[in-house]
């Protein structure tokens, strides 16, 4: 074996190894051999449905950035690595986000699609549902700013929009290194929950939404050594994720000054905390019109105490928890949170989710 | 010269030099040689009272958890060196206090004390004002849970107390491996805010109050090598430390659930935010309090600009900031402050404040 095969069956060994340990699993001996044949034959293994599966779980309960890791086990896992083009790929996705979705009671879900061989895909979305951003002439930003970069390029592929603040961006989806195709999401499986506020109707004014379903799609999944680069993912969505970060931050949506005017707040001087009580009012809101709509949806807090009661199984089962303070503690109220008075090593472990290069 | 005195040296040396480069100084050579031969002879060296000012200030500077950073220059260095008696260092602690106050007008202020040589001392308080705590039969604690063991140490050296919630435990210094003296402050240097908030009078039946001044006494201060155990300091309080930490930590004042009460809440369920709630009332409360009393605190929105031109300073300086992103970040609205949008690195420069082991 090359220095390349001998590192992939030592990963694959690692990862196949604990597979049967924590699953007591009888035949660990002849799996490994059948493992090492196959990498020395084909510089490659392939995963059974069964690892490929069990390898996803562990991969979410590896992701140190994540809070929501109580429920590694209850992933819904659809082996799709036998699917070989975009169209098929797109139309499976739709599957996923109906299943997923489940009506409102989001079931957490991956797919996993085909990255290495001759069917090569990725999917050049951060998520499967997100909005444009539209640079306008005078410099100001119709939408998502995250998105301005990828719904240029959206456009350069032929696709158009309203140019509202809310338009969902189509899925790009390319194949080896052939032209990416684009689909258009059918209305009903974008999820769109609009944002009202119990006490204060004008805020309706504002015209605000998000969607339901937070689908990430741009990660590459890494299970015993080997990488899936097309493996979309989603849970339910924290309501900070929405109300703090992507409606508050001033270099996203920047609602909380709109929040102010709308409510006639004096904004003149930060000891008048107007972004401290803006928050308050946009998590009011999401928190309110997600239960409005029947969607889950979990607050800081109890995310806080599932991620604890989460740290206490592991460490019950003698296993150690990495997690990044940095990004479980929540953006705000976090010292309200027992996450704060915590602290956790951050050694990535595997299998786990990391960032990878865009294709465009 | 040992080990010992060659690490002194170079210690000496690294800062010395420092001093002389930053001043734009000379003599540097001479002054070298001159502490040079003070630790071949004495195995130690005396920093001049300009040296002493410029490390204490220096040493603010690394502070890495600070986000006060910006006032640096404008430290009041009170070099106190040659006091002698646990009452000399009181007394002196109370004019430390009434210049530091200055009428509500804070101004940044350091004593150095003598914890080397024949007149050791250590101050066993963490902060010179502080609250204690009394653990009840029931287990319940009235005042501050953090002061439960040093207010039992306090008594146990014949200190006595009304036994509120809002006790200012008495000042406890000892020199060498004597028995510790302890000193009632004056009521008129407690400096104690009554906390009303605006629009809810309801909310004075908690008695509420906080000290106007957060002065850290129980760490030690290093500069050039030399340790200086007994150097208090302060500078003005942010609002989060009191209102979030201080008086809304669980185990602390806890003061979250009575404020619900107060107001009439439903705290069934997380959902209804009333911890996030909670904590813009206290935040109101306090702002409103200090205000009205005309002495000085900073919003962490508006300490979160200032750490910021702090980088920026020292960023066209050539100094690369050090900075732990977990204690600058506030313990709320984080997301909404600049700085929980930077990284830093987080190495620990000298001179600078550690922690340190208590005497009792
Ligand atoms: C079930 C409900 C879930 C909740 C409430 C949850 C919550 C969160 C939150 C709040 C973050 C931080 C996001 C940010 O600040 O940008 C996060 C990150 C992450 N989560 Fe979860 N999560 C859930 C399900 C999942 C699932 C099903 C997976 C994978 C199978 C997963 C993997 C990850 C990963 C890899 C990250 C890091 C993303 C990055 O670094 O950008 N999570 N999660
Ligand atoms: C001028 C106004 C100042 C403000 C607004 C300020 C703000 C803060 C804050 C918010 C913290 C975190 C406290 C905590 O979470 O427990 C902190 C820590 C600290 N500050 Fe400042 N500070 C100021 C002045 C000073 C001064 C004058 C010094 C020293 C000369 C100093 C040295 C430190 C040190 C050493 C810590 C870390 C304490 C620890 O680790 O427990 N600060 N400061």
């Amino acid at each position: 074996m090359s220095t390349g095969q001998e590192a992939l069956f030592q990963k694959a060994t690692q990862f196949i190894t604990q597979y049967y340990k924590e699953n007591n699993l009888q035949g660990l001996a002849e799996r490994l051999e059948q493992v090492g044949s196959q990498i020395a034959l084909r510089a490659t293994y392939d995963l059974t449905e069964e690892e490929l599966s069990f390898g996803a779980k562990l991969a979410w309960r590896n992701s140190n950035h994540c809070i929501g890791r109580l429920f590694w086990k209850s992933l819904k896992v659809r082996d799709r690595r036998t699917l070989h083009s975009a169209k098929d790929i797109f139309e499976d996705l739709l599957e996923h986000l109906e299943f997923g979705f489940n009506q409102g009671k989001i079931k957490s879900v991956i797919s996993i699609y085909s990255s290495e061989g001759p069917s090569r895909f990725r999917i050049w979305n951060k998520q499967l549902i997100r909005y444009s951003g539209y640079l306008q002439e005078d410099d100001s930003i119709v939408g998502d700013p995250d998105s301005v970069e990828f719904t240029q390029i959206c456009q350069n592929l032929g696709w158009s929009s309203k140019g509202t603040a809310f338009d969902v961006l189509p899925i790009v989806i390319q194949k080896n290194e052939e032209t990416p195709e684009w689909f258009e999401l059918p209305e009903s499986l974008k999820f769109q929950i609009p944002l009202r506020h119990p006490d204060y109707p004008q805020l309706d004014e504002l015209g605000l939404q998000w969607y339901a379903l937070p689908v990430i799609s741009d990660m590459r999944l890494e299970i015993g050594g080997q990488d899936f680069r097309c493996a979309p993912f989603h849970g339910w969505y924290m309501l900070t994720e929405i109300a703090v970060r992507n409606l508050g931050d001033e270099h996203r949506y920047n609602l909380i000054p709109k929040i102010a005017q709308k409510l006639g707040w004096d904004t003149s001087q930060n000891r008048k905390l107007w972004k401290d009580k803006g928050l308050l009012v946009l998590m009011e809101m999401v928190l309110s019109s997600f239960q409005s709509a029947g969607v889950t949806l979990v607050d800081h807090h109890t995310a806080s105490q599932q991620f604890l009661e989460f740290c206490q199984i592991e460490s019950q089962k003698g296993r150690e928890v990495q997690a990044d303070w940095s990004w479980i503690v929540p953006p705000t109220a976090g010292s309200t949170t027992g996450v704060f008075h915590r602290e956790w090593p951050n050694e990535v472990h595997s299998p786990n989710f990391f960032y990878q290069k865009p294709k465009w």
